[in-house]
């Protein structure tokens, strides 16, 4: 076994996973390193993020997922540096792996345009813990709203914003504005948490710019009749720890900010020596190699592929399993030595949930929004949940939520000291 | 409804808990105070610390549970100091609240014995964190032992030291010893988790000191059967952050220590102005309150009961669901201007759960162990676990792990590369 060619893998993620997939059977040796000790769901992280589900419920460990892989190695350990020319991995602790391939999809994490020093009071949506972080920020304000006397500083607590209008902060604010209404209605005695304020702010014309036209409206019109309130045109110029100021002069008093506006490419890429668009992402060959390394593919978000006349392929959990099944076949192809074909994604079209039976479906011809959309959109994302053995758990608790309108999963953890101080301090 | 008679209750706990629910439809103002958001169902935290179950199956926010008590406030702080004089409870941040009736029930935190410079090597299990820490530094020690070289760094990653033989010690040491046979056997590829070790170190002379020494015994081969080293009268002398060392010279190398062995209870007891005991417990009249002062009671761990010639109240749940209930007996009787009756706690026996299948029971005459035992504790800690909306998800994942032997709830959450990076270093 150990002559066989020996395939690292960077990234736990869809690409990773289904490039390993896939390898099981092959005549390879597979190495997958990941920062992380599990695989996430993060097409449902924010649910999370408020209180709808658990942790668990979307991110099941690496190793278990491929168990059943025999040629395959996981390595808990953060990656950091490439040698192309030598063909090793650095990792963050010293040791150093050597690859006959290399297949790089470390992800993204988010972007402040410039401004890192936003993301203390902003926090962004990429991680488990960045879900449990924005989770305790979210139930905190409501405690904080219930014991304030003040009615500014209430206002205040109780106004929550998001930034980017993409389908995640669409899902984000959606969210908010129903465990609002709903989840959190009969908590409290003092303040009715009906009367939160969920803001959307979007810097382009329109929310879900991926989207058709009709689509952005209709997700816009859902938006409102959950009670979020919209703005597009609205790029944020500062967060501060108690607001945010828009374009055009616009100053709104908030503790509770969540940022979903921009994505930047791992800083690992850099060491490739490849081409990089603005966002840091890999410009790769049609076959998702990088010039001049047919040996290195780059996949998932992380790489940024156009060619034949077609679209970028976007930065999605779907473009990103098909990367990794494409990343198979061009590995397995040169080992049989046999010329690789180009990538072509094809495109099953794309869904936005807004809320409970709230969703916009963009398939292509078919363009449909509401129940059938949410159905089509709950349908799918739970099929997609493979290899988690909490599938049925999901279901359960979907269906169990959706009766009852009850969030189960509201436990403020970590240190609530400090937070709320800041919070009670305005600062 | 302002003008009825106030009870402040400080925790959340199952004496807390259990004395505002008596309160419901008694003509009072209730407020309860608590750090958390959440009740803890704590005799069932060892089952997150082993990764069997995942933290919101056995916890739920304080506010959900007492949702339908109309005259009844919740407020997340800290309380820091009682004034008995003024009547007033003063919080962490700043503000106080006054009180007609106190009860004081704010629980035990673990205790090192003079050694507070311990605690980061050998965490304690008392909340959702310390379990979740747990989790993590163990599922971690796996990881760096997959991808160990010198075989003596493996065997320190893969020793897991328990210090302490009541019944958390003995659940813990149990549960490691069974996910290292079962659950993590098939995950990795260089180590095999079997040879694992788990030790057991109990300072007096037997395990589970408070059950009958026949049950003693059988525990202790329960815990052999499964593959635990089990160490009586062996008192911890020293905790380094790779060893432990042990009362006549015994050296354990180990990463991993958990800490079961002593409880103090809260230094908010401290401002009360009464007696305490050597563990800070306060020590209390027949009837729950404090000396001289009627209407201030502490109840659960807090307190010392040990009146009318029987042994004093075990600091265990049934304890504090007792005293809650005695508490609200307590305070209507006083209000009606009747006599207060002392409080007599009714033993029902003890459980201690040792693994699947396994545990002992202490009921009075009837003592027994093994498999009916263990059948015995999982129905009453799942009927115990009322108000809590997961319970049928409990025991799905229940049912679910018993089948397969799996262990779900396997996530390294939080940083993962500090804890990582000491243990590399054998710091």
């Amino acid at each position: 076994v150990s002559d066989r060619p020996h395939v690292v893998i960077i990234g736990g993620g869809f690409a990773g996973l289904y490039l390993a997939k896939r390898l099981k059977r092959a005549a390879v040796r597979v190495t997958l390193i990941d920062r992380r000790n599990h695989h996430l769901f993060q097409p449902m992280l924010y649910q999370v993020a408020t209180a709808a589900l658990n942790p668990s419920d979307i991110a099941s460990p690496i190793r278990s997922i491929l168990r059943r892989h025999e040629h395959l190695d996981v390595i808990l350990g953060e990656a950091v540096r490439v040698d192309t020319n030598a063909r090793t991995v650095h990792l963050a602790d010293g040791d150093t792996v050597s690859y006959d391939f290399l297949a790089v999809a470390p992800g993204a994490r988010h972007s402040y345009f410039g401004h890192p020093e936003w993301e203390s009071a902003a926090p962004g949506l990429k991680s488990l813990e960045d879900a449990v972080e924005i989770r305790r920020r979210v139930l905190l304000a409501f405690e904080r709203a219930e014991r304030e006397p003040s009615a500014s500083a209430r206002h205040e607590l109780l106004t929550f914003v998001v930034v980017g209008g993409g389908p995640t902060g669409v899902e984000v604010a959606g969210a908010l504005a129903e465990i609002r209404r709903f989840a959190l209605a009969r908590d409290f005695r003092h303040i009715d948490p009906r009367e939160a304020e969920v803001m959307l702010l979007e810097a382009g014309p329109r929310i879900l710019p991926s989207y058709p036209e009709c689509l952005s409206a209709r997700a816009k019109a859902e938006l409102r009749e959950l009670g979020v309130i919209v703005r597009e045109s609205s790029a944020v110029t500062t967060v501060h720890s108690d607001a945010v100021e828009v374009e055009g002069g616009l100053r709104i008093p908030t503790t509770t900010v969540v940022w979903a506006a921009g994505n930047q490419a791992s800083p690992l890429l850099t060491t490739l020596g490849a081409e990089l668009t603005r966002q840091g992402r890999v410009v790769v060959e049609p076959d998702c190699s990088i010039a001049g390394h047919p040996e290195v593919l780059v996949l998932g978000d992380a790489a940024w592929h156009e060619h034949g006349g077609a679209p970028p392929v976007p930065a999605t959990c779907p473009g990103g399993i098909q990367m990794g099944q494409h990343a198979a076949k061009a590995i397995l192809a040169t080992i049989a030595g046999k010329p690789r074909t180009p990538f072509r994604y094809f495109n099953k079209g794309q869904l936005a949930v807004i809320g409970r039976g709230r969703a916009v479906a963009d398939l292509g011809k078919l363009r449909f929004s509401g129940f059938f959309a949410w159905l089509a959109w709950a349908l799918i994302h739970i099929a997609y949940l493979i290899g988690f053995r909490n599938r049925v758990l999901v279901m359960i608790q979907y269906a169990w939520a959706y009766v009852t309108f009850a969030h189960g999963a509201r436990l403020i953890t970590g240190e609530t000291g400090e937070y709320a101080a800041r919070i009670a301090r305005g600062a």
